[in-house]
């Protein structure tokens, strides 16, 4: 396996380059302008696994966009690895902040990465690191050091909540059935701290319509006197947190996993400078539930977000106008043992019982997912464990993550099997912000790492 | 002067053609999309002043669009009115939820104007009213009964604040001498109620922009543990009132005009139905100020709507973004004492004041203007009222109007004149509205109206 450095240093430009291509191709799944990009991007990547080695390689249909399925099994009795990732993007608004544009790849040097980050949408979330596997697997291939069998799975619609992903795993567990579910859609702590994620936030995502007037009402006429729907939503949002930061919707913290005084002693131990995060943002403050540790907010604490809020005139110059209507996007992060389904359902029985008279508000549940914990005491986590410590010359740190994959536990649940999130991206790479970006060291030092996973797992199983 | 009536029977075909011609012309002066139609606009006003009889009528240029100024002396002698108007008009988002174009005009019957209304951006405010007054001097002129001086005012950035118009006028003080300014830029209760408008309210708009991290950030990896810009927005919106629904900026009522208890029972006379203005408007409630009733909120009260929110995602579909900025324009209407510089300046202070650390915040002033009272026991006023009951056949009430019309404040000063604000329109004519219209029977009873108020005004004034 030792060929794997040789391997790279060899085929460094090619991987790089076959990557840029597939980050010129804008799929965004959550806006339909770009169908036919999200569709191509989907041939694209059969055609990558075809090249990379996989014996069979199939665009499996589903009620929204493909799912590409690919295999290459040498032997039964030997373990088999699934793959999951997503070839879809977020949407790169607002544009006018990249400093290149989104679907046009350049490489630049920056002080985190020295050798280079490429800069695109999705180049880290998660074209750049769901084509770690690809190379990976061409490399075991092309060299015959394949130890076991694997299988690919990589969708278009995580982006938006892969919905008709979890059909499509319900529908195939056979042909999906496996030993560790392997996914690289999430971070490390620092290319010289590495770390495994533990533990993935839950989600819930709502949109709010607050409905006033029957129409735009001129504000010199009728102000002060009807309900203005933006005013009303401002107070309704505002109220959802009280002055502790603490989220208000009644029973929302009841089945909260409070972590034990060891427990956060423990996380507390994990590398982290106040001063360079604040710095980092340049922000004076931080900002949150009060009682927590910045880690612990984005971790083990759930949360509620606004995501986007629009109403009335928006446009240059000013409209003395009172909007008949006002919208806002609202996301919970959820943790262990919250229910995303009935979160969903007791924000949207509190915010409608909420809305003032005068108006008349809609909930619109999105999409969602539950949180998820993996254990560390498994051979998936401690094959994981070698394989960092192999690449990296030191034993990566157990992380809990306050991003949200909501499919793993899904996985769990109708494959039977544990996820093993191998993330080698950063927190400062810029995922769904303007300049994203992955650099060019982690995603070689991917294509290094999951080989030796591969070849531990199937050893540490035998 | 009863020969009015036979020359609008005559012609009113021609004048209504006239008006949609120049209704077709989307004089946005907030969108600089618009500069050429607002240009173009002004050429076609001074064109129509110069066909109805105007001796000089000339487009005078400012910093921002030009003032269209037309005379007709016919004796140094006679009184000499000043009529003012303007030619821009409102933004006409969101054109989706018109019906049709909005500069497309075209006339249709409705319950409140069996006799059809013209539908477009303007149609009301300010080109309907502003045209009825080019339509009378016509007549006048064309009959020889034209029985005073007359001058025309009419600018192009009305809807964006007239900051030019005070420059012109203070620079203009001789050219615009005057005995009386009559403006048509209100409304009237009823087509079988007329009232004159006798108070205008103030206004400051301003925009306030609060940022947060330096960039948009992922909302699991930083969600909770940063002050998100929009939850803080929403959090100092809402602030701004109390449970009372009064402002919260300290210092905001303290130069408030209250009104008697013998004024405000002379107000409560007014015709009104809360039923109706319900209905009208699809509400189950109103809302508002505690201890005032509608038609006092929306007039001798002062009052905080924000008429603009937008930041983060509000595009298709959902993004699980913290935007690193949120933005909202915000207007208060004022009464009579409250100087719209000083409330600008304590509303700047007190938002600031309350942004928590973690963000920042930048409040941009927009524009604004005093409000305005005008007596009733004045000739101007009387003659109005004698010409109102001449084609009404009913005497007009006195309103005061929530609407502002910042430069009247300023024409008393400079001018030293007072300001009769003869309204035609009705406060369903959704101006600032998706569906602006204008009545084809008031367009005609302005017409015939305003003649007798030059007879009355000049046989009073002599």
């Amino acid at each position: 396996m030792e060929s794997i450095k040789n391997y790279i240093s060899e085929h460094k430009e090619r991987f790089l380059n076959e990557l840029i291509e597939l980050l010129k191709m804008p799929s965004v799944s959550a806006d339909t302008a770009f169908t036919q990009d999200v569709l191509d991007t989907a041939e694209a990547v059969k055609a990558s696994l075809l090249n990379a080695g996989c014996d069979v390689v199939e665009i499996c249909e589903t009620d929204g966009y493909p799912i590409v399925y690919g295999e290459k099994i040498i032997n039964a009795a030997l373990p088999t690895i699934l793959v999951y990732g997503h070839y879809d993007v977020q949407p790169a608004d607002p544009i006018n902040l990249w400093t290149s544009p989104p679907f046009e790849p350049v490489i630049k040097k920056t002080e985190k990465h020295p050798d280079g980050a490429i800069y695109a949408r999705g180049a880290c979330d998660d074209k750049g690191q769901m084509y770690m596997h690809v190379k990976a697997l061409e490399f075991m291939v092309k060299t015959n050091q394949l130890p076991c069998n694997v299988k690919f799975m990589i969708e278009g619609e995580e982006e938006v909540g892969s919905s008709n992903l979890a059909v499509f795993v319900a529908n195939n567990k056979e042909k999906l059935a496996n030993d560790i579910i392997l996914i690289s859609d999430t971070g490390m702590i620092a290319n010289d701290v590495p770390s495994i994620t533990t533990g993935l936030r839950g989600l819930s995502y709502v949109e709010v319509e607050v409905t006033g007037p029957n129409r735009d009402l001129h504000s010199g006429l009728y102000g002060g006197a009807v309900a203005n729907p933006i005013n009303v939503l401002t107070k309704m949002i505002a109220s959802l947190h009280d002055e502790n930061n603490r989220i208000t919707i009644p029973g929302f913290y009841d089945k909260v996993e409070e972590l034990s005084k060891e427990e956060r002693a423990e996380m507390a131990k994990a590398p982290f400078s106040l001063e360079n995060y604040k710095n980092a943002l340049a922000i004076e403050d931080i900002y949150g539930e009060k009682g927590y540790t910045t880690n612990e907010r984005n971790s083990i604490r759930p949360t509620l977000d606004v995501n986007g809020i629009w109403g009335g005139y928006i446009g240059e110059g000013a409209k003395t106008v009172i909007a008949s209507k006002a919208f806002a996007k609202i996301s919970m992060r959820l943790v262990p043992n919250q229910d995303w389904k009935e979160i969903t359902e007791l924000f949207k029985t509190h915010f409608e019982s909420i809305a003032p008279k005068g108006v008349t508000v809609v909930v619109k549940p999105h999409h969602g997912g539950q949180g998820y914990v993996t254990p560390i005491n498994t051979i998936g986590y401690q094959a994981a464990s070698k394989a960092y410590e192999t690449t990296f010359g030191k034993k990566p740190i157990p992380q809990r993550s306050g991003g949200s994959i909501p499919i793993v536990a899904l996985f769990e649940k109708e494959l039977n099997s544990k996820t093993i999130l191998m993330g080698f991206g950063l927190d400062s790479d810029a995922i769904h912000s303007p300049n994203e970006h992955f650099g060019v060291w982690n995603y070689l030092k991917g294509i290094e790492t999951i080989p030796y996973f591969y070849k531990y797992f199937t050893e540490m199983n035998s």
